[in-house]
């Protein structure tokens, strides 16, 4: 569908988001770590992921006319955000996870009491993270961009998400409620990834609502291909794959008011189309 | 010591901080509230407590020629991140907690899951309610205070202090030690109201650097008198006594050099050594 080479561009970023973690994480002695949080922090956040949060954060500056370098302070504390909610959601009062991407979650590894405090330790960072740092980020746009991070991380994104999914339970059976729950829980981070990218490459606030929107399309979208994916609604995959178009056609229009600095919005939101046709074409031929 | 009406000066700002943390948490309708996490910040915050962080924040905002309205924002903060500090501490899996103040804890009243997320809420509000409203704190500064409530409240401060009394256990048997987990665990959020109480009545670095310090001093003897009330560590209590006087005589040493407004800070130094005074003679009479 593009002739961009998505796949070499998210190679080349992801190795700078994992070295700026590696950097803000650094390895502890172990005699001025107490409970091991340091370590238990750096086990969270460096085991690996897709790193989608702060690659999209680095593509919306880039959208607009910034550097990948001043991305990165607002990428990482995104990143820490997503790695600290993942260590609470897994606790054994919440999902009861024992492994993620083949390793013992942190509670299991660290203990619960630990694992709530590292989890407390990586969210406090973040704003620190977003604020220090080679940042693009004026002075004035500095409230606006913490505000952002903390509405979207918070009561009315991604903590309200996870309480609406804890009560909805497993079967929602119905897409507007279920897009409601991805809005809030996974589109949060991603819609503060679109307007911190954008803030961090100096654009003006019109701008930013617009990354902000596509953020948010993105990663409801994002969600959507995932539950196709690991078939977990399947009663509702017609209706989520009819809403990912929908929303990926939202990402492009909003994209094309970037011009060429844009072609990796552009190629992502392909990318999600891609992902969810494998995915229904897999089970087609299961 | 001081003729200085110190009670009425507390009950005054008290109400302020109370009036203005109800504002920040409305009462939500039942049908937005998921969770009811967001009943459960008010409950959190609203039940009670002496507002100690705030009050510093205030004390600290006016003995550098700042208005109370300013500092109320990174007072509530504070007290928003003491109240997180609280419900995270009181969980199963860390101090197992039921009561608080006669009344049953955030986990009991609402579900461990659902308190883990209240605490997860109220950290990540208390950054945008820091940033927004009407502060004193100037946009060039926006970054400095974003990154001192951090430091105080995370890894290098109350989270870090938790770890290692967790890791400490019940009887610490030296005063040095002791005073560490005091220093990061109480001093961090006391450092933080000081340091942000001074930014927000437009102080320079070195007026917010001596304020830091005296809210770390504060903290520390703070907190060693509520052991010698509580009479938590009974073999250090002298050890204890002489370390408050030290501490508070650093703090009047340090309000000294801000004149008449730091009236309140010269009393509250005082009144730390009137509650020990108190304390102790409480044990000598029993």
């Amino acid at each position: 569908m593009s002739d961009f080479d998505l796949e070499n561009y998210l190679a080349e970023r992801q190795a700078a988001i994992n070295a700026a973690l590696d950097g803000l994480l650094p390895e502890p002695a172990r005699e001025v770590d107490p409970g091991r949080l340091r370590e238990g922090m750096r086990y969270a956040v460096l085991l690996g992921g897709k790193r989608m949060r702060p690659l999209l954060t680095i593509a919306c500056c880039e959208a607009v006319g910034g550097e990948v370098a001043h991305a990165l302070p607002a990428g990482c504390a995104l990143e820490m955000i997503h790695a600290y909610s993942l260590v609470h959601d897994d606790l054994p009062a919440m999902d009861n996870d024992l492994e993620r991407r083949g390793q013992p979650t942190v509670h299991v590894k660290f203990g619960v009491a630990n694992a709530i405090l590292i989890g407390d330790a990586l969210l406090t960072s973040a704003f620190s993270v977003l604020v220090c740092g080679a940042h693009g980020i004026p002075p004035t746009s500095m409230a606006d961009a913490v505000t952002i991070l903390a509405k979207h991380s918070g009561i009315d994104g991604m903590v309200g998400g996870q309480a609406l999914d804890l009560e909805e339970g497993q079967d929602i059976g119905e897409i507007g409620r279920l897009e409601q729950v991805h809005a809030l829980k996974t589109g949060g981070l991603f819609a503060a990834a679109g307007a911190l990218g954008a803030l961090s490459g100096g654009a003006r606030s019109e701008a930013v609502a617009k990354l902000e929107r596509y953020g948010l399309a993105f990663g409801v979208a994002f969600q959507h291909a995932d539950d196709i994916l690991d078939d977990d609604q399947p009663a509702l995959r017609e209706a989520a794959a009819v809403r990912i178009r929908e929303l990926t056609d939202e990402c492009r229009e909003l994209a094309s008011g970037f011009g060429a600095a844009a072609r990796p919005l552009r190629a992502l939101a392909d990318w999600i189309d891609e992902r969810a046709a494998r995915a229904r074409s897999g089970e087609n031929l299961a």
